[in-house]
């Protein structure tokens, strides 16, 4: 049994896909032999509504390095969620290969969504999610809340939990789906629900801020994709992501 | 009911993991009223035998848009492969953005998989997945196979059926998966097992070669990711995949 915090919504009583995924994530982990969740790919069958939620964990093959497992989050209404999980020990070794963080400007200069909620444009509401997740805009990416969007698909922001705590690998599951759809750096500010979504968590991340980059690669046939990367406050890679959604009209 | 080939094989009796999702997305689309399949996410548990194989579908939520299912592929020892799939209808029509196709030689200047089987490095056993396969490697990634590796875990090939049968969506699942690891053009030229791999699938392929290319964000802990994009001959980007696998030794 979860319960389901309607605090994280994205607008209109939605809860967030990457929050529902982190809960998931968890379920996982307290089932598995091994502690933190490698892996895990989502299927959004419907959004569920906060409160009292039924998990159901089907453990899959597993061995020494890895374990498997199908989880299923059902509300009253039925299942909402179907998730394969790997899970894992993740280290914090040295990489062999890291793709480096993009330059941006520091966090003091980045523009703070939950700081200017009156500035959110018309039809446009500021979700709950961004109380909890304090998320700083690359302003270079930010242009679309001024009502000058980039054209370019891509949104980066540096993100904290607003409350202190510091990142974890299930805070990578939330952070993996926290920013805003990029069509909004098109200028197109509907909501655009999660079909699939797939997270490999990469490594363990330091305590700071974490930045996170959000970028479509194709947008057509009422379909968008978003590919996120995240890297922690030493610059390492430490969360992807992938998604298939509808395109907001 | 499927009967799985043993010419699709990466060395060593193995079965290439975008082949397998691909006998899934046949099965999924078979048990859908939707044509395509746009969304896979599969974990693969152990590596199946060549020969009779069992297909279980499970149909999940429907709509008018899409539909999920869970399959899973068992041989006589047990589920190899769960997959989450998402089946809708793929349209021809243009992109509203997409990213770009990089810069590559012609296909005529490429380095040819299967013609330079006898230049393969030794300890690599050139697969039959490259028979079936025309796989044409960009010569700027294909240093490794010379002795001479970048460095740069990237690849790039043009890609077709050896036996001209032109591209479809499922064949864009097989083409996937379908590329040496990334880790050979790093001078590691090991087997990289697929954990987990998703495919999104966006769009119709145009008849002709389509260009693939790999690329690795982290190889660290024993883990690496690959990110596949794909791109057919008209330049539109078709297909996208990522998957977490085990580093090569």
């Amino acid at each position: 049994m979860a319960e389901l915090d309607p605090g994280w919504d994205v607008g209109g009583g939605i809860l967030n896909g990457g929050y529902l995924l982190s809960v998931v994530g968890r379920a996982a982990v307290l089932e598995s032999p091994h502690p933190h969740p490698v892996a895990l790919s989502a299927s959004y069958l419907r959004a569920p509504a906060a409160g009292p939620a039924t998990l159901t964990v089907v453990p899959g093959a597993s061995g020494r390095t890895l374990a498997h497992s199908l989880v299923t989050l059902a509300d009253a209404d039925g299942p909402a969620l179907t998730v394969q999980t790997t899970t894992a020990t993740l280290g914090s070794g040295p990489s062999e290969y890291s793709h480096p963080m993009p330059e941006v400007p520091p966090v003091e200069e980045c523009f703070s969504v939950a700081e200017h909620r009156d500035l959110a444009p018309a039809g446009v509401q500021v979700p709950g999610l961004s109380l909890r997740v304090d998320t700083r805009l690359d302003v270079a990416t930010a242009g679309w809340a001024f009502g000058q969007p980039s054209g370019e698909p891509v949104l980066r922001a540096w993100m904290r939990f607003a409350d202190g705590r510091e990142p974890d690998p299930l805070a990578l599951l939330t952070f993996a789906d926290a920013l805003p759809p990029t069509s909004f750096a098109r200028g197109n500010l509907g909501w655009a629900p999660t079909v699939q979504l797939q997270v490999l968590v990469r490594a363990l991340p330091a305590p700071g801020w974490c930045l996170v980059e959000a970028r479509s690669s194709e947008i057509s046939g009422g379909w968008v994709d978003e590919d996120y990367r995240i890297w922690d406050s030493t610059g390492r890679l430490v969360a992807q992501s992938r998604q298939l959604a509808r395109a907001p009209r």
